[in-house]
């Protein structure tokens, strides 16, 4: 038994409320958005170039790459680009028969040399790691990612290896599903010194999973205000504070007790860390509101941020920091689709319910 | 500093991928929508019948009832409707001036009289119960729902009661801010005999907080399969399972531990009662998606389904319960704003947050 | 590197404090207590009647029912008593070679024979329900228990039953560690009507893991009073209220949230079901207080109670129940010792700390 | 109606279990225990040094310090012990009328002078920070401790400083209850260098609250392994890990997620930090058992170790915590009684289940 169409996003709200109740219209106010389940990737022209991205230093996931990157660059005629850092390992100079393909490898430095417009697809194997890494690279426009485990799935990882070939090869030829991994856009605004000389520019960094404030090395709790759309909303007390999209739901925020949201959920999700309160419980707020972050009148330390991990830097007083969600997600290939893929993640990756079944007491 | 115009919807993503990668368009699955940030209540005609919802037996409400209907009667000029129940509170009888106001007002009775498009704006005074009520009266269009408090601000009712003269006039010029609280649409489904002649035609109940499946009166843990699409998700061992919408995040949901969520969030929250297994977290699932809820097969006594705390009726083995989110929200009128609401009552009915703050130690 | 006898017991703590502090000497309230880590059963005079308790309706475990109890009678020459409903199962009554031990058992019926004085030994076959149904057979001094599961390790069944007949022997020769389970005694005092005619006596029923108040089968919050030894210390408004020994604290009380203690805690835990305030943490207790439930005085309904799942019955306005630790604890002995037990049964049972180990993020 | 003695101590269990069984008496591990619920501060000679702690650089302490000061000097002829940094304070320097008892003042510097056997008493003045101080002092036997709070109640500090002279007076009578918290003894023991000439010796703490490891400044996970005499219990992949008292259950452990145990309960409690496991939920231990902490042979980064938020240091591989409990307690006089100032602590310092009570739906 069906009633509507398969859909992720609930269908439109009638906007007649009894016999004379009506929204105002505001067109200026109005988006077209498509349905997330049938969000399907498409080539606008056949893609050429693909990065290849590859945990260093992991000994296991050498034969895998290798074969991979001989298979794009010999079978497939495709410019493949790989991180220098990836050729300078040991490990691999020491590997056989790879100087073939090794020859024909585009090669960058994450940092200096610019991706932008090169790159038509991105091929990650080994771990959610690199998808992070993939994400740090373009802080614009990602192209479509494919994500390899190699070994247990993981959250943004959902491919397995075996029989790559045939996986890329429908992937390449546009069948595939696609969850728009929401990021979130995070500003840094330095106070301005007093003299107004000092001004410095905002630094800018897009977020897959998280952005986290916490005190850093200071024995001492944090003091961290919380505004929403320029409104005070409360002060924390505790170890720090998360900001996350749906995709960080289910990393950093649910160790510290958040509940976890599915990445195709437009929203933000807000979650302290060891609060001093016993009913600070995370929230869950709209994906459009903006929020502000900034050292409370009182707090006697800095307060250190990170993204997704990295870039960990101090905030003082008078600095801010302002976070929402970004027009650039990560397009994420589904291995099946994007429920499926999510709850099986789930259940490999935190044992979501996972449990003995009790029997029944007589 | 603002990068963008105020909005909760997050900005539209940007659906080119690099150079080559876009969203296969699938106009079908496009729907517009307004942003949420935007909805304000309209008339498309002057509204001149009133439906005043009054918590019964409470004392306390009865002057603030009278004085509300005597204005809307005698001054506005409305029809106003109320329940035959509030009419035969003894308490009412014995109140001195009613009887000019009495005479002139409709009267209706739950479950039995139908008040399809017979009414233009509804006013509740008293409590969540109020606007829980006003949603099982309206099992499709809901008309513009007023909500005043009395005593101490509720999630539902935002409104003080002092000087409700300007603020009942202030919304009838058109003056307000919405918030459209999804519901969810509960279809218990009946199993049908083996001749096939016993068809139960299927129940269909909106709720706006939550729809409840627990062990009722039996020792045992109930034992519930949970599908979503079609798919078998998980299967939860425990007292039970809370499937609510954003507005009843805050309610069941959140003493089982949800987090909580801002009701103009398009999602589900699915939240197990206190489960055997230490790592079934609360999860978050777009607003779209339809769950079935079942008995798994091994399962030793039935389950007891409620609706908003209503209707509560066994189902046994081989009975469903479908769930999505439905077309009709129910308009709920905000006293500031969506955002301001939401966390004024955090703070005041859940002390979200709410610490003594601990001096630093020397 | 050791500091101290390996020990269960906090050290006594030095009673000087500074040069001119002491603690008062009070000799009424001193009490010697055997360090748990040393209990070990002993058998003042060679046990010879062994109560068997089987899981009744479970196929999988008659033949080990069978076995055991042939070996005992005819290899142990044992006094075998059994539930006569164990007889009565049809599944027995159609077993082959049964009769010639059947003839040798003693029968009694729960609740109508006493087995006061009558068991020096008691075997357990089949799951944590065998063990809570030995504890209500005896609501005084309990007979040392050993208990079997069949299939997965409970947290109260350590033993398998392959090579039952050498671990048996081992017991009965008294090489055993043993975990003295506190148990909670529960009286319930009914009103007394108010022309004193109708005084009831109390009730008082001991539970090894807990004693459970809650709203039943209605729909509202449950208004619950605690009191500390006589003194009033919160309200409890949710679905109710588990106090709970340590060995209970795995059971229902872990489902609702709480804390996981190790049977040789001498504590009571309290902790509330899906409470409506987001502060309400579970507590740990000191075992000697005396704790007093009762209905509030603004409660609308009966309060349900149930001791280790069982004797529900409606507790109303001016009836109490009291809790605290019994001098009968439920004597279990141990597979390896208290400490061993008990971790793999967290692991085993809960899946506690189990989980996919990350790698890390490169 | 009450059927014993108010006790904290749990009755005695019966130690013959049915007609045979016994607990085998091994009198080297029996111990003999006073009830903490009759334990009350003697004088064993009128106590004539007191040490007053106070709270550094906060104004509003100043002036009940002087009269306390004060009073101690020149009404009650004791000799005073200040610590040297709390007179090198500028705001008291400027204050008027102190040097008359200034003069007569004995200091001392912490870390640098031994105040065993010196000290009769102390009192502290603002906040919990100051009996970690007075814990921090007193490495083995610590005088018995007054606390006054300055402003609202600590978990650590119950006393009003109104009227102080008289409840001074009480406890130098000999009239108070003592709650005796419990410390943990904390031995670092670092890897010996291979050749064994650089053996180093392991360094004792105590702490009152808990012991913490942690990441430190690391972005990647804890990996630590923890040991429970001798067994390998568990490992911990998230930010750290917390080993705490009954009176540290309420500082960090409790916003880390652990239930909160009344300090009399003889116990240890290990609370995991953001743990990357969701069922790695807080266990509490006996009191006599011997933890041990060490990295896990896995682990990339050193763990950093603070003991109650000081001295702070890195673990390295090889490097190992040994954790007891000491047979130091702090003896901390209560204001009332040990049951009523915790649950008093509790709800002014958590808020601890405080609510608005919510009206009945109808």
């Amino acid at each position: 038994m069906r009633w509507r169409t398969r859909s992720l996003n609930a269908p439109s709200p009638i906007q007649q409320f009894g016999p004379c109740g009506r929204i105002m219209k505001n067109s200026a106010m109005v988006m077209q958005i498509q349905d997330p389940a049938s969000q399907r990737l498409t080539w606008y022209k056949p893609p050429l170039t693909v990065l290849v991205i590859k945990k260093v230093h992991d000994a296991t996931i050498l034969v895998p790459f290798v074969q991979l990157v001989h298979w794009l660059v010999h079978d497939k005629s495709m410019v493949v680009f790989v991180e220098a850092a990836v050729l300078d390992d040991t490990l691999l100079k020491e590997y056989g028969d790879f100087s073939s393909v090794r020859e024909r490898l585009m090669t960058f430095r994450a940092g200096t040399d610019d991706l932008t417009d090169k790159i038509d697809f991105i091929i990650c194997l080994g771990g959610d790691g690199t998808l992070l890494h993939a994400s740090s690279l373009f802080q614009q426009s990602v192209p479509p990612v494919m994500a390899f485990h190699l070994g247990s799935l993981g959250f943004l990882t959902p491919f397995e290896f075996n029989n790559f070939q045939d996986q890329v090869m429908n992937v390449l030829e546009g069948h595939a599903a696609l969850t728009l991994r929401s990021r979130l856009q995070c500003v840094v605004l330095r106070k301005t010194t007093e003299d107004g000389k000092d001004k410095k520019k905002p630094t800018t960094i897009l977020v897959l999973n998280e952005v986290v404030v916490d005190r850093g090395p200071s024995p001492y709790l944090s003091n961290i205000d919380l505004f929403l759309d320029g409104k005070h909303i409360t002060s924390v007390q505790g170890d720090g504070l998360i900001v996350s999209t749906p995709t960080g739901s289910t990393a950093y925020a649910v160790a510290a007790g958040a509940s976890m949201i599915h990445p195709s959920v437009p929203a933000i999700m807000v979650t302290p860390i060891c609060p001093h309160s016993l009913s600070f419980r995370p929230i869950v707020v709209p994906a459009g509101v903006e929020l502000k972050i900034a050292l409370s009148p009182d707090a006697r330390n800095a307060m250190w941020v990170s993204f997704d991990g990295r870039n960990r830097q101090a905030l003082q007083h008078g600095d801010s920091l302002y976070v929402t969600t970004s027009v650039y997600p990560v397009p994420s290939i589904c291995a099946q689709d994007q429920i499926s893929d999510w709850f099986d993640s789930l259940g490999e990756c935190l044992h979501w319910n996972v449990r003995k079944k009790q029997k029944q007491i007589d």
